[in-house]
């Protein structure tokens, strides 16, 4: 098995779990989250997972670098529904990497009795801000890192 | 043809075109509108299109009468990118009536080029906030268009 | 009366006003608009009041060029409340014309009885983003006005 | 010294300390924090210091007995700005304790290099959801304490 191979296969095993607590504008006049909030959630999820699959990168800073992460396709089923105060877990995981887009898996839980809130797909690319093209995953990868 | 099939029937043709205007407040740092700012754009097209289909009914005030319109599902495919200023159009029409959801499907443009922003399927429900049981799409509808 | 005291007295004399609809994710579970989204209604009084004083130019067009106006202090007042599809009117004047700030007056009523909602003073100045120095006022103005 | 002012001195004396990540949506497109979402910030600080003077009330509970803390009016005066990723320092203080409402201080700083970013006072105000009338603070303080 090559490196390529290595790597993916880690990151398919790999799996972030983060947790993100509900604010008062975070709800609506139905008294729970609003549907819209819970893609904050899961970006926070996101985030998470980049920055502990290795130490030193973190992902906040790849902008700064030229690089920028956008979103591709969002799939997003509501299971239940969260109110002010709750804790909310994020689980991520890679579902699968394509060649220009990762397809991110994310399950939303109620930390206080396990309640499943929302299941989640996100196709997310990479995209050069210079060039305004999008990046080979796997170059993406192995500069991410590296 | 019985009412209820004719009114199905008028749903289903039934087109809503309505317009959003994006704030700078809906952008993000890499200059465009941020993924989760277009839930609340379609959401726009939801409102104007049930308050279309019947004029001495507002979807707003369903809310006071002890009934909620919830979402359980959204799919959404990203296909260009806004700026402040731009205006959206949104174009709304009934994918599917079910008994107990109906899914709608949102066309997103911008208005200066009518380049293709963002295709949504969204299949909400109806929530009796008294007995916190779902209501029958057609029930509702009665009551709703009456 | 040379050109800017007649530009100055001219701008102080100009009142713009807008309309914003209260979306329902503005609310919060107490039912009514959260108070940080006042902001986002002001602004709006803000971009509208920018954009009325000469068709010309639009302050949305102003930050692909370079500039960009930034805020430095905002007191807000909530003397009401607004709900899901309320119609909020915000009134608009410049208050000072400062040599590297504006202060903008907005007022917010609601629509449909004219209650007040919420008085605001908000301070603004307008930076060079490629020197990050803050820009005259006044030559802001006759560059934005001409 | 009675009770009351034993407690008045204690809460006057009380600081809070909470923390806050920048998420990417809430910078907007000058590739900063967007003025709004100060509110969002301090809005935490103002939670964190409720449940921080007394360990068995959380403030998210208060709702869900029929009170709502409302903000009356907010001061906020921006220092700097904050990245996407930033870790940010609410430091919360009651500057007045009054019979109707609290004013409460709240001081903004970037973790990194203790940058102010925003200084605020914010008076907020104690509601009976049903009578719908004001609280008097030191009722509703013993109440929350006890």
């Amino acid at each position: 098995m090559d490196f390529e191979e290595d790597l993916n296969a880690k990151l398919l095993e790999h799996k972030d779990v983060t947790k993100v607590k509900v604010r008062f504008n975070d709800t609506d006049a139905m008294g729970v989250v609003h549907f819209k909030n819970y893609m904050v959630y899961f970006d926070d999820g996101f985030v998470s997972f980049m920055n502990s699959i290795r130490n030193k990168r973190r992902i906040e800073e790849m902008i700064h670098e030229g690089l920028a992460c956008g979103v591709k396709h969002v799939d997003i089923t509501y299971e239940g529904s969260a109110k002010f105060g709750d804790y909310i877990i994020v689980e991520t995981r890679i579902k699968k990497l394509g060649n220009k887009s990762i397809i991110f898996s994310h399950m939303l839980f109620k930390e206080a009795d396990k309640e499943l809130l929302a299941k989640i797909e996100c196709t997310r690319f990479v995209l050069d801000l210079k060039t305004n093209k999008l990046i080979n995953i796997s170059k993406f990868l192995e500069y991410f890192l590296k």
